[in-house]
């Protein structure tokens, strides 16, 4: 009952494979677009409603979790899965990320990293084994090594620094590790010099994980570093093992990284936007703030088949977001997430059928991109 | 397919009764307890929720809903059922209780009521015709006259003043109500006073309104007095027509003036007292907020078949109160109407089958009520 990745097909003229992960709480069919769960819910909504969408994985945040409501708990409780009541496969990280960016951090050694709080100001140190601990004692499907997350833009010798702790810690969360049913992903960084990734990835794969998740990416580099980092890294992780893209992505980001081999993707733009009443079409984006569509009878997307768009308008939608009223952005969220899976599972079934290069090229020619959520610091996970 | 009301079932030991109310949106089964849909949602909760808990009928405000969106963009989009996707039976009330305690009154004459809105300060004028023309364009199965509505205390000369206005009022409503599919309302006012409620209901028993609603009680005076109050209201109504008592109740509530002979009753504490952590149970109320809740496995109450206390313990609960998201109030939302529909459920069996005076006195044995809800000014009502 342990974790395993079998690839099921390769796209002839990318890097798209789709795959499937196995984990104790059922299969996951990659590529796979997980919805994050920052707090042990993904904001708004069910875990019925999750099940009904078809999320296949669930991201949830360690960092978060082990402030509150403790690690401990948690466990008590039965661990995450019966915690919040989702019954299949989930991930967390290992906090690196939002230790690094909340601005808590207080000092980083070898030994860990000492940071504060953002509840309640209390100091706390992470070390690999406590990420491991802490990861354990939740008890989700795929766990991550603690990693040392470095602000963009950094100096090459702070990255080849932070780096070389990373891989010091990635060799100290392997043998911490000791729940055999807990898939531990190992994490890529090296910033933005490709060196460093390169040999980020040989470390990495040196030690041999059933994972490689890619780290420090789309933090505000441009898109072709992004893009050039991925190739680089992907090009040097063993093809028999499943990749996770971190905080990726937007629509456009799926097609894009599919098909430079990435098979797992989390991010939190489709809630994120929806709460803010953004919703996500084939055309791009609408923001049903817009007063032009206070008296729109069309749902959010015509043949769209999600509960919103069978049962709302528009116009409603609107009413319920300028209201502020809790059914609005229950309504968007379930929207996007939606979009998002569908999109990705349509992605996977072309990547099956052979139609991947064709479907990317159809869907982008009638999506408009928006990059202006790049703008924001670490916009894309949930620090 | 107008509004027909049938009485099923008398108590023979009180003024209790089961009837059923025809609508153009389907039947309901009497004494039932409506949920609040303020701005045309029952706040964090979807249609398919509300379905699936066994609603009959839904609130709606019909001075929010005048305000925002607007009747017209209401009308445009198919009335009130379509816009908020409930095919079930809907009420409005008239505007006048929240015109009354918004403290936006500028000017009451026998022509209406000049008021601001709470929204934007602008002034609007609403005359009786003009709450009839608002309501029949939102389209609502059971509709009210607009009445004037007193603060408490009112002095006897206010009192009697406004309940003439009201009289001269429910004619005018009476005479501009076009749409024979609405049953419309009347409202019987006078506050605390005797002889102004018996001068009240038969007034508007002269006017012969298919149903009659009992306003401005339960808004801060002693409970013998609403209880006199409604005794001597409702011995003055016809036995054959339907009677709401507005902005009521609690549990107990429920109870005491079914007992009295009430069929319909709204009120926002189920829901209001969900979104702050409170949760009712049979032995009264748990704040889910309490740190003694931070590690309890048990669902919020053991053998509740809401989709709450089916999957999530209060230790979950707990934790997505304190981390303020909103699957919590969701979740709490839900438990407590399901607690109120399914207890109203459970009473109108209990008069079918005769045992509704045992089941009182049994669940009042181990409910524990609490008044505080009262101590707030209009906290019953979403004002």
């Amino acid at each position: 009952m342990g974790f395993e990745f079998v690839l099921v097909k390769r796209d002839p003229h990318s890097r798209a494979r789709a795959g499937v992960m196995h984990t104790p709480h059922g299969e996951v069919p990659t590529p796979v677009f997980a919805p994050v769960g920052t707090q042990a819910t993904v904001k708004s909504l069910s875990p019925r409603e999750l099940e009904e969408l078809g999320a296949a994985l669930l991201m949830a945040n360690t960092y978060h979790l082990y402030l509150r409501p403790g690690a401990d708990i948690v466990a008590k409780l039965g661990g995450l899965h019966r915690f919040m009541a989702w019954d299949g496969p989930i991930m967390t990280d290992s906090g690196g990320f939002q230790i690094f960016s909340l601005e808590a951090l207080r000092r980083v050694n070898d030994e860990g990293v000492l940071f504060r709080s953002h509840l309640d100001g209390s100091e706390h140190l992470f070390t690999p084994e406590k990420a491991i601990e802490v990861q354990e004692k939740l008890g989700a499907d795929l766990i991550m090594c603690l990693d040392e997350c470095t602000p963009n833009p950094a100096s090459y010798e702070y990255e080849r620094e932070a780096l070389e702790r990373t891989h010091r810690w990635a060799e100290r969360c392997r043998r911490a590790h000791t729940k055999e049913e807990q898939a531990l992903f190992g994490i890529v960084q090296g910033g933005i010099f490709p060196d460093l990734r390169a040999r980020s990835a040989e470390f990495l794969t040196s030690l041999d994980f059933p994972g490689y998740a890619i780290g420090g990416l789309s933090v505000g580099e441009p898109k072709a570093v992004t893009r050039q980092m991925v190739d680089l890294t992907v090009s040097l992780l063993p093809e028999d093992k499943p990749r996770h893209l971190m905080g990726v992505g937007s629509p456009e980001d799926l097609f894009d990284y599919v098909a430079r081999g990435i098979d797992i993707f989390d991010c939190v733009l489709p809630t994120r936007l929806a709460r803010n009443g953004a919703v996500l079409v084939r055309t791009g984006r609408l923001n049903l703030r817009n007063a032009r569509f206070a008296d729109d009878p069309a749902p959010i997307e015509e043949d769209c088949d999600c509960y919103a768009c069978r049962h709302f308008s528009r116009a409603y939608l609107h009413h319920l977001i300028k209201a502020r009223e809790i059914l609005g952005l229950r309504l968007t969220t379930l929207h996007n997430l939606h979009f998002m899976l569908n999109l990705m599972r349509r992605i996977r079934q072309s990547i099956l059928d052979g139609t991947f290069a064709a479907f990317k090229e159809d869907f982008l020619a009638s999506y408009k991109a928006r990059e202006d959520y790049r703008m924001q610091r670490h916009p894309h996970r949930a620090a």
